[in-house]
């Protein structure tokens, strides 16, 4: 969130975010803010995100581990989605880090071993979903092995050039939140930018829609 | 940083920060932010920790990568802390994994692999410092051992319990920054909590100082 260009910023978020929930209810918000703190303060970022900004889901780093994520599970009706294999050039420093897991003895990559926990150990009430970078779709179709139906957030089409049909097969066709920001948000510096930014949206939700309905047959 | 109870929070930290450098110039304002996100965004961050906020350091999370921490190494100036070892109830989740030492073959917990990474990958210019918790000593000199004179902040005492003699001999006696937060911020919720905070602030500081002669000898 880059809410920093004006003491007023953070009025501004409420303003828009109030919008849309105004305007197009069937939009669900997600405030892709990777928090990452220790429990009490991580209470204060819930509060933020679900009482302040009333944003419906938000994105979180696993690394201080289950108490940094519970605060947000206290919102029985809000998503929280953990970010396990990122689609930045510098994902595979950590996440790629071989682990060993239990069950098989086998060594996994760390970010399969995320999958697993947040899968098995920490989704109780079904809230948790997972950010899987879209330039991986075979680490994809990994995590959706893992996490069955799990609710997947996949960054890296657009700007990132993740591939819409690779992505929407390897996730099975379902439960997918495909997003594209920059594609989008820096679709023209011009006086075109409403609808040249438009253009894009709609052409990013045909592509995704098409290869669902290739993938479902 | 709990910085949403006012619109304008922001800029009460900003005038905070700027106090503390008119008042106490030797005193180093370091940002607990734990940011961890893409480039573009680091990048943004470190605007905000650095320019808008002045601070002279701050902490970030190491699961996205070195890409994600470089940006805020830009600021030749600024000292960047890496989450290692937290000393949160959950902090053992992620970061107690076992994972492989390419040079030994031993396996070697997760957090002590950051310290490897951040000492002997991503510190070209001795910006960097580790965050350890002070709660496990021995995890403390472990990472002393991995990281040579490296600097590093250690929380858990206070509030948290943790030891101040056994982190400072853990530590080798230098390059310690011993942080407590909530003994001090909640010292008193009274009209006394100016003179209460400064009273626990100096223990805190004299049990310090006195752990550190201790230790030298």
């Amino acid at each position: 969130m880059h809410t920093f260009a004006s003491a007023h910023a953070e009025t501004q978020l409420e303003n828009l975010i109030s919008y849309i929930h105004e305007q197009y209810p069937h939009i669900p918000v997600i405030l892709d803010a990777k928090r990452g703190d220790i429990g009490s303060t991580a209470t204060h970022y819930a509060m933020e995100a679900f009482e302040r900004y009333q944003a419906d889901a938000i994105t979180v780093n696993p690394y201080m581990g289950f108490d940094s994520i519970e605060p947000y599970l206290a919102y029985a009706d809000k998503g929280v989605f953990v970010l396990c294999r990122t689609s930045n050039p510098g994902g595979s420093d950590i996440q790629f880090l071989e682990v060993q897991d239990e069950k098989t003895q086998k060594f996994i990559p760390l970010y399969a071993k995320v999958a697993q926990m947040a899968s098995q150990q920490w989704n109780a009430n079904g809230q948790i979903g997972l950010v899987v970078g879209a330039t991986f779709p075979e680490e994809i179709s990994r995590v959706r092995t893992i996490v069955g139906k799990m609710p997947l957030l996949i960054p890296g089409i657009g700007a990132q050039g993740g591939d819409i049909p690779a992505t929407v097969q390897a996730g099975k066709g379902e439960n997918l939140l495909i997003n594209s920001s920059r594609a989008i948000l820096y679709a023209s510096s011009d006086t075109n930018f409403a609808s040249e930014a438009r253009r894009v949206a709609i052409e990013t939700r045909n592509s995704i829609r098409e290869a669902v309905k290739v993938y479902l047959g």
